[in-house]
């Protein structure tokens, strides 16, 4: 497959855009990054996704794919052959969908309420709320991994893919408010996870500076005040 | 399969419910169906679901498997001879997941929309998103099913499965609102599918007769006016 038969469209602080371009990585799978400046979106997002007009889009030679989960389910289905992905027993398949679907119904607006949250006690809330939607996911790992350092075993698999994409964003979030959101005490699981993640060969390259993504915070927080 | 070794915890009037239940006839399997008393949650239910504590549940064997879509997916992976409900070739399958999620994060919320919309501008307004949703939608069915019966082509699947469960409520939002949302001006490839999928063998047991559901959907009204 040349390279530019498969493009993603994206932008570095994203995690949605991270999912693609760490199961393309763990296929082997070389890829054109093509990045979008979303305050002026290009004519191939526009024409790619016309239905949501949002990142991350994959196109595979002229067919767009759409939503983050779905673009890592055509990548393991398309290029088939080992690493698998998704596991192939169906019901760990559901497990993994079910709690990728958690990741993103629950785990990810917490974040986001963390990040939006007005005085003490609000940001404290939410706070706890991510905190508990957190060691309800330790119990999945350690269901999902049986002893293994992955949510798929020996190797990165969906919902590895799945949180592993947020952690940058964690990570933001715990130095904002100076509080350890994965740790030892609460979820010693998720807490070793989480550094064997984004040391992975097919994860280091593309998740991004801790340094950077507080900064890209900082002028997003600002842009929100001055919008009130 | 014994009958007994596949339940469904439902409640009736759920589109939800019946996504597991027509994928169940479409793979001839026998299941046992506990309805749910949604005021007085069963425990089954509660140990089966402890995270989202939701209908549907498939209970196969011993293992809960929930949310309605990967339960669809469950049921094609693990009695994967003919019919298939996903299609097989990879693009098809990314295209049929990315409309099911469509109909879930835009379809549906715009019926609700319509039932809770207050005064007859804020109605009106949400009666036209859902009509624009939905011609988005026939664009969709044109591609997908080229020129046969249903979006899965000469057999209901995914997408089916995934559109088709809400069309009691949208023909119960037509009734109570004088208005037709799937008809052949602005929809008439949806209008005629609509059609064929509700007389199908797997379907019309399951879809809840329309008077039943209007009476159902009176009192949910009734109790909303009342809990203000």
């Amino acid at each position: 497959m040349a390279k530019s038969d498969v493009k993603v469209l994206g932008a570095w602080p994203s995690p949605f855009v991270m999912r693609p371009t760490i199961a393309l990585n763990i296929k082997s799978v070389e890829y054109e990054f093509l990045q979008e400046d979303l305050g002026s979106k290009s004519e191939l997002l526009l024409k790619s996704n016309p239905v949501h007009k949002k990142i991350p889009v994959l196109i595979h030679g002229d067919k767009p794919v759409c939503e983050s989960l779905i673009i890592v389910e055509y990548i393991d289905e398309t290029w088939s052959s080992a690493p698998s992905i998704l596991p192939s027993d169906p019901y760990d398949r559901a497990t993994a969908r079910f709690w990728a679907a958690y990741v993103d119904d629950k785990v990810f607006p917490s974040m986001k309420e963390i990040f939006i949250a007005e005085g003490v006690e609000a940001k404290k809330a939410a706070i706890q709320q991510l905190v508990d939607g957190l060691i309800l996911l330790e119990d999945a790992y350690v269901k999902c991994s049986k002893g293994k350092p992955f949510f798929g075993g020996n190797q990165i698999g969906y919902l590895d893919i799945a949180f592993g994409s947020y952690l940058g964003w964690l990570i933001v979030t715990e130095k904002f408010n100076e509080v350890k959101l994965l740790d030892e005490a609460k979820t010693p699981g998720l807490a070793k996870w989480a550094d064997i993640f984004c040391a992975d060969p097919a994860v280091k390259d593309v998740m991004p500076e801790t340094d950077k993504l507080a900064e890209y915070a900082k002028v997003l927080a600002k842009m929100r005040a001055a919008s009130k």
